[in-house]
């Protein structure tokens, strides 16, 4: 996802210093125009730091270790976060930031690596108003259109994990509906076909209905396990705004029942298996 | 629905006869051409009868009740039922009609009044090929597509009662995430502007999550005690199939809370009700 | 269940006529005094007329079929009802007694086979008080405790109905606890001993405890098939008096786990196998 | 509960030091014969050190912090932990005492306060043989049993964890049959006594049962929240270890809704409450 982002940002004419473990991912940046950071330190040199990793861990190692990101960044700088992370480090990264005299704006996006090459991108951000407003051209750069949803930066952290939770309890009911219909002897290929041609025409129903319909769970483009780490992420944040969220909590456990089988790998669409296993695919 | 249904058979050429037990709503047919029916038995002469109707109850008495449709249709003679019901009946239509020497064929619809009005509903057939292949001209008449998706009847109303089991899914899924992000701040119409830009493209996210975030439960354009109906109807079906649906379940329990409160009158996405009173809309 | 009950009827001094569809279970009662009846209407020639049979369809059979009990009670007789039937059945049973003159009380038990012997049972009663109260050498010739429960026959039968739900919920608990302290280590049956020595010294968490521990699910003491139908009953009467049972859905689902499975007729404290596959017994 | 276990240990005939944050707590145990630590270093100058206390931070204080256990403990004493905490955390006592020289055991205890003043209180153990072994007149000297469940320190708290759940999945479905029968005209105080005479002869029925019935949700004995706190950790050592409890999920769920509506300080047993609400106490 960074990848292109940054290459978007280099196109819309920005200046643009990268970072990454791996120093030749950084390379085909350069190519395009971009400078080397050897290290976090030397990637915040900029008016604003954009973060695209993997997990809390990770936003948290390069935010808060030696030499991170709010050791390094110049007072009144932005930092913009756009991993998809808890709602708990985004109020640390709040709270710290601003300890620091710095800007954050949490930015997560909507969209697979192809949409992030495109530029195609849809940006949910939240922060304070003014640092918002001002990363306009860098949100423009990157996305097709930007959602500004609160001022406290966690807000668009939480739109984030919502919008994964809501997939997957997409998930969980085709992979119901279809353990049902196929045990009636409705082909599960036609049975799509019927609900995304009426009122499932929407791509996530495609996308999800087309590899539950072919149980095509390998390779995984979004992992069980990252699937329950979001789930859990969305649950934590009810919990801590005190409201219950039941079909959740009930993905959380369908999930844990496939990792506990063995399927941590597999996509996440892979609960279709839960399902097929309690409709009677495994006999005793 | 029936009347949408039948103009636009007599818009395609065909002879019809219509009944209902308030003739006032014939005589707008009347004028279209079509023939009056003051008894069920008179409706039952042609090649073909279908029976759009509200529920199991109203099918079986026209179907079983004196001079119904069973004792006054012609050997030989086919019942397209299009009502939303349970498989139980569809399977006692099945073998009545078989014994009877009459053809018999689910064909229930997805799409609202105003699509039966213009012939752009899409049909679910199911039943004996023969008699589903020369039923064409009449899908044809009535929808945009007809998807024929099993032998036995019953198939077809599985597959209609499933699509309004990932409706109340949808609204369900929806009903929680903007419970939580509310709490935390979020405007929940521009929360539902962020996910039906993205993955969330689909007439159900726009039609109930418009209702959700407008909490627009009145006048119900498909009341409560009908969507826990067709739940119950899903999970009936999912009993007599050995196949569990944990989210079915936990859905009928959320509209028996609702119903138990004053809600049966309201429209299905009331769901949205329950999740705010879970997150503290009416404390102690 | 039945026989324990006559015998001790015989015992306490009255006069009592025994019918089954299997005359050989009869001719033990007729060695310590009973009349054999050959079919039901020989059986309701007396004052009251107890009934002790598997389902509702036994109750219905023999209540409202040709030459049943409701064709041969005398007027001002009663019919005690001792199974564990429906309420909807409940209901009809007291509206099409009342209608003949006849009498009917609701008193279905709690306890075993040997319970039922030793006139240990314990009596849960519900119908008309003159009734229930005339019943009384009845009642104490069978059971160690008669509770009036209410005027509504049908309230005894939810009484029962809900009974069976607390056992499938201790079931259901301790299935999932002993999953979960297993994998981490803990002895099964020495985790069992922890609970019944402190706050679950109960004969429930014994007994099933015990069969969840040894995973001993063969033979029935109480099939699966039949858990699941008190719990479809339980989740029956909820759904006419408007109150969600969500511990009810969930064992209902897993039921449906097991039986589609293959394990309709194992205990159901076989909910402990479906705990089990879950937290991994059968990986992928 | 420690003053209760100090003061058996005392009469025991150990050597005792107390420490509490509230020196005034201590006094009582200084007439029988203890000596006041002034400080949690104070009170690590024997062969054991006992923590009993109210939560994961409170522990992690006194064992952690400047001048706490693992800092003052000498080289081979043994700590044990009877407070109900989170398995992380019993992890990481047992990790940082193994490196300091030191030994760990859990040994959290089932009772209420005056099982802790009469010496009758249950102790669940584990940790290594040995260490567990030389603690027998320790754990004497405070229970009336004690059970040694696994060499793994954290299983007793799981265990304990598990009993916490045990506990609240009884009084959750207790609730849901309270508001089922009181709904068809049942009182609950009569329905308790049916329970509690026959298979549900147990504490954990009478106690609960007992303020469901008459609705005594205040004073609380162990708060809603502490509740809530118990079933997330038992949800969170069932997520790592890979075992759904999806009664537990539910629990959680309704919890929350207690709490979201103000009953954070209610009694645990106040879940009554949501299950009343659900059943319709508040109309809309």
């Amino acid at each position: 996802m960074g990848a292109g982002m940054a290459a978007n940002l280099l196109t819309a004419g920005h200046e643009l210093t990268a970072y990454n473990r791996s120093q030749g991912k950084v390379a085909a940046l350069v190519e395009k125009g971009a400078r080397a950071a050897r290290t976090v330190a030397e990637a915040c040199g900029g008016d604003v730091v954009i973060t695209m990793l993997a997990n809390d861990d990770a936003v948290e190692t390069v935010t808060f270790g030696e030499e991170g990101i709010l050791a390094s960044l110049p007072a009144g700088a932005t930092h913009v976060s756009s991993s998809t992370i808890s709602l708990a480090l985004a109020e640390r990264l709040t709270d710290a930031h601003a300890e620091a005299g710095h800007r954050f704006v949490a930015a997560p996006v909507f969209g697979r690596p192809e949409a992030a090459e495109a530029a195609k991108l849809f940006v949910v951000a939240a922060g304070e108003p003014a640092a918002v407003q001002e990363l306009s051209p860098v949100f423009d750069a990157i996305g097709q259109r930007t959602f500004v949803v609160a001022e406290q930066p966690k807000a668009a952290n939480l739109v984030k994990l919502s919008g994964n939770f809501l997939i997957a309890s997409v998930i969980e009911s085709l992979a119901e509906s279809m353990a049902l219909v196929e045990k009636a002897g409705v082909d599960k290929q036609a049975y799509l076909e019927v609900l995304t041609s009426t009122l499932f025409d929407a791509p996530v129903y495609k996308t999800y209905g087309g590899l539950l319909a072919r149980e095509e769970f390998e390779p995984a483009g979004f992992a069980a396990s990252l699937g329950l780490k979001d789930v859990r992420l969305v649950l934590a944040a009810g919990e801590s705004l005190e409201v219950p969220l039941p079909v959740a909590s009930l993905i959380r456990d369908r999930f844990l029942t496939l990792l506990a089988n063995g399927g941590a790998h597999l996509d996440w669409s892979a609960l279709g298996k839960v399902a097929s296993w309690e409709a009677g695919a495994r006999p005793l």
